[in-house]
């Protein structure tokens, strides 16, 4: 069984190893993939954006463990998630929103807190709540022994651009990646007229009116938009970091106009 | 049979890579997991807190294996050390100092060239002494087959507070995590009374005075103390980097005095 | 079957999960290795230099994967390497150059698109073409299958040092690793004089005129040339950064005379 992992607790601490440990001590046959442990810290925008990309490309089975999580030690729940045959675990914080939208899904508070560990500490429940959730799934506990279904889970602000104007929208850069490729939060399938009139994009100090269909095709460090693997529209700079060219990073505004 | 890694090599070279490949044409069916290989190079405190947080998180029979080795190539030896019913190799230069403390355990100098690759560099014992020793152990050679019982271990200096006069100790940061929380070397069981009486923790420019149970307790960009999940007081900000805000990092002095 | 991974893509973002969920989509048992995703972005002689570091201490069998590709998108072709019984996916583009010149090898353009994931986008082989190929082939699907021999295989440039005058050569910096050492292009099998012979090494505003045997052996901040134990010549400081003190690094020429 699989279990994939995506925190902002960064690789140079302790804590993922130790998420590791205590997986395998309950599940020493899953399998766990890193996804990325790099999120920026808080970043639940991101976290979402990541995990939203990341876990259909995984055998159905798969669980999912996200632990961004600003809340630690508060009143915020820890969830289980089921969409497409795949499972999410993670605090109830907005950081499974993209999956709300892009598949039908059920959700449960995890409450059986036989499933954490022995002790449960106020600042590391991906440790002692997250982690065994985990390996409990894998090994076959069923989720309805997790906890009680429910239906009012907490959305992120900030995933869907504002229309501003008609044919104009403001929205957000989700992830800087590490080319400095910027990811907005416009879907191609919104804002799908950029495929075939005039438009603008202005982040930064720059206005961008290029639609590229591979990096190749620009001229080496002109900036350009494309829509990315993901489906989101990019801003990218040929051999270039689009991120520096325009000094934005993850949250700056981005405007979006269409002259249809 | 699981193995875990804790390096100063960075993510960025292939020395990692390297010593896995000979561990699995070793021990094809080993398990490894990296806790971190971003130790602050050369870093012998840090490594010593980074393994004595993670190993007890593991199954019984891990192999944690620790190369932060300043002494490459020079005479200090390789060591394997069994405590808990885990294993522990790496070489004998005080990064184990924190479990000699905290268990009962048993150590052996590695002299079995045998068990080494068969040409040692001068320069990467992780790849030609320690994976091998490792992946052989993971196989099931016996300890006994890796070298003699040896009882003058080498201890890590400034791994201990110093109690400067009665009540006042100075201690160090051992290590500032991703966050910037900042760890000190006081461990809670030693300087408990922080918990009942009025208390100072002073470090860079800065005098901290509050105790904090959870990091959501305090005012955004608010220092506190913590115990974190480590057992070691931490310096922290709530959602900021307490490492900014002293501008101390790995090695700067901590000063604690409590008013009993 | 293993699997090893090299790129670009850094590990903040999704991309190496996602290629980690396709193999394993495809290849269940499949064990994956990362040797590094921190290669300088574009970087092909570093890719070069890693992967030629790292592959041979791999079991037999073991397939490795190579994502340095700037001309994603355009019409470099996708390969499929075998030699000394290890096989080699990645584009052509001079990142197996090391390889081909140290052993034996056969290389087939793949060109069965039966082989790749159903829909491939302009943007990310890795994910579409070279992950898929790699799962594939670990499950059995024999060479042949994936298209036909080539002879014509794209060579890195500035891999090899060029002589300049008799005992003189430039060479560059092939990479910097995480300790300041600078790895430059001089293999000791070219260049073995500097073992018997005064020389010269000059980079940066520095000239190096000392051989050691281990960083041990020289004094703290000293700089030295060194075997390293790819048996190329590295740069080293001990206990400090080679790289800071001549301040250079990956792509920076280096000159090295040998006084016979």
């Amino acid at each position: 069984m699989l279990i994939t992992l995506t925190t902002d607790f960064g690789n140079s601490d302790h804590f993922v190893g130790t998420m590791k440990g205590v997986i395998l001590g309950i599940a020493p046959r899953a399998g766990i993939v890193d996804i990325t442990h790099e999120i920026t810290p808080f970043a639940l925008g991101e976290a979402a954006f990541v995990i939203a990309q990341a876990w259909h490309w995984f055998p159905k089975g798969t669980i999912h463990v996200v632990v961004v999580d600003p809340g630690v030690g508060s009143a915020r729940r820890p969830i289980l998630l089921e969409a497409k045959g795949h499972r999410f675990i993670g605090p109830d914080n907005g950081v499974f929103s993209m999956i709300y939208d892009a598949a039908p899904h059920k959700a449960r508070e995890i409450t059986n807190t036989k499933l954490n560990l022995h002790h449960v500490s106020r600042t590391f429940h991906g440790r002692d709540v997250f982690a065994p959730a985990a390996a409990h799934l894998a090994k076959g506990i069923p989720p309805a022994r997790f906890g009680k279904l429910i239906h009012d889970l907490v959305r992120g602000s900030e995933l869907q651009p504002v229309e501003k104007r008609r044919h104009c929208w403001t929205g957000t850069i989700l992830k800087a990646d590490r080319f400095g490729n910027l990811i907005t939060n416009f879907h191609i399938g919104a804002v799908s007229g950029v495929r075939t009139h005039p438009f603008e994009m202005r982040a930064g100090a720059q206005c961008i009116r290029r639609l590229a269909m591979t990096y190749a095709e620009t001229d080496i460090d002109e900036l350009s938009v494309i829509v990315g693997s993901s489906g989101y529209l990019e801003v990218s700079a040929n051999q270039a970091s689009a991120a520096q060219k325009l000094g934005c990073g993850v949250g700056a505004p981005v405007e979006l106009e269409i002259f249809l």
